[in-house]
């Protein structure tokens, strides 16, 4: 296993706006489903964690550079990092790059937290999925 | 009271792709604030509907017609009527218009269904609730 | 080569509206990257056509009637063919599922024109991607 | 005129997601609203600065701190003001607050450049443009 998560993204007309490019905030869903599918990759999937644990994930603040921009039909990439692990957090890096240049189009840091649902408090996350993330 | 209620929406960058017009789905986005303005003018608020009730409104079916398109920083206004009111469903005709003159950008028609929350199957809807329609 | 096209969507949380399930304008997304992916598929890049062609396509109205709802991480399948082809618009069906039972979850007609876009006016689609079509 | 301006923003299914409460992108879309409402409010109209002076405003960086969720039919208020101004950028800090106790749900720092849109590269704002700016 490895630090490092590579999911492919597609842009759709839907991620566009009438300046032409990926409108800002959309990036961010980009960048959440990487977060998603790297999860999945572990064999965590959110809705079993909050189902057996009670616990689930929320992005707690975060950072973004908008480099250049992503246009529509663009083929890009989500490389993805985990800059820090806490018992109750952690900090993923994440660069979406074009797929055929590796252009770097915008670079993103979000502190996501593990979160108790029914008590709606910082929780630490469940041992098991915690050391899935010591183990990369 | 009557049976039509009008609600304005302006055009952002988010509403908008890089074809320089409104995204296609958008138009229900605007289609549904609009519906949830009436209830509000109404005193029926969703959230409260569903904890005294355990009733929502869920979207069965809508057809829609992209007439004219509307444009980034445009003021619209959404025009709607109740077409058809039953016990468990009711039926919006809603025109999406621009508001300097009137032109009609879309014509749609949206199927409302309530639902028991809890048990996931078509219900009547709360005889309070129904009653404030059948008075417009 | 055949007038059926799948293609898979995941249901992300972006996706999702706190009924629970997919927000319903969102479908019409879903929908629309399975169009876009199909012409895909037949050689046929969007922004190309507008460059070589000034050619564009645009929904001019769509039907949907919405059966079960989807849901957080749901593996979709979007089943499309071309219901109606003529010179200057084809009528897609489209069907949304989930992939490991094949259950719908909605049925959609959605109506496509071809409009020049310095003219922004209807016009026949180029005879290279019409052909592609007839030859389905 | 004030260096602050308070845009209230309403909360609608759209913008909700599965985890019941407003999905993170969302809110920088109603803080762009309100960096859209503020210049209007200014005679500052987008589409009227690109057409007259080629320059349009982008998104080059921001940052967010998620303090407490918005909920499902929530009236909120964005109150922004201008950090930093410069002749080609400015950066806004913009709050998001319920509207009935004045709680602070988010906080973000956006900087905003202005560029010139054949050229697609950073530009000076027009004259007019920063001289409103300077005399908030």
């Amino acid at each position: 296993m490895s630090n490092e998560f590579i999911w492919p993204v597609r842009v759709y007309y839907e991620d566009t706006d009438s300046g032409g490019v990926v409108y800002h905030s959309n990036y961010l869903n980009f960048m959440e489903r990487a977060r998603t599918e790297w999860l999945r990759s572990l064999q965590l999937e959110q809705d079993d964690i909050i189902r057996k644990y009670d616990i689930m994930f929320v992005v707690r603040s975060l950072s973004i550079d908008y480099i250049k921009p992503a246009l529509f039909n663009d083929a890009l990439i989500v490389k993805s990092t985990i800059q820090k692990l806490g018992r109750a957090s952690l900090t993923f890096e994440q660069f979406i790059m074009r797929h055929n240049d590796e252009e770097i189009l915008t670079r993103g840091l979000v502190k996501v937290a593990s979160l108790n649902v029914t008590k709606k408090r910082p929780a630490a996350m469940p041992k098991a999925v915690y050391n899935q993330f010591v183990s990369l």
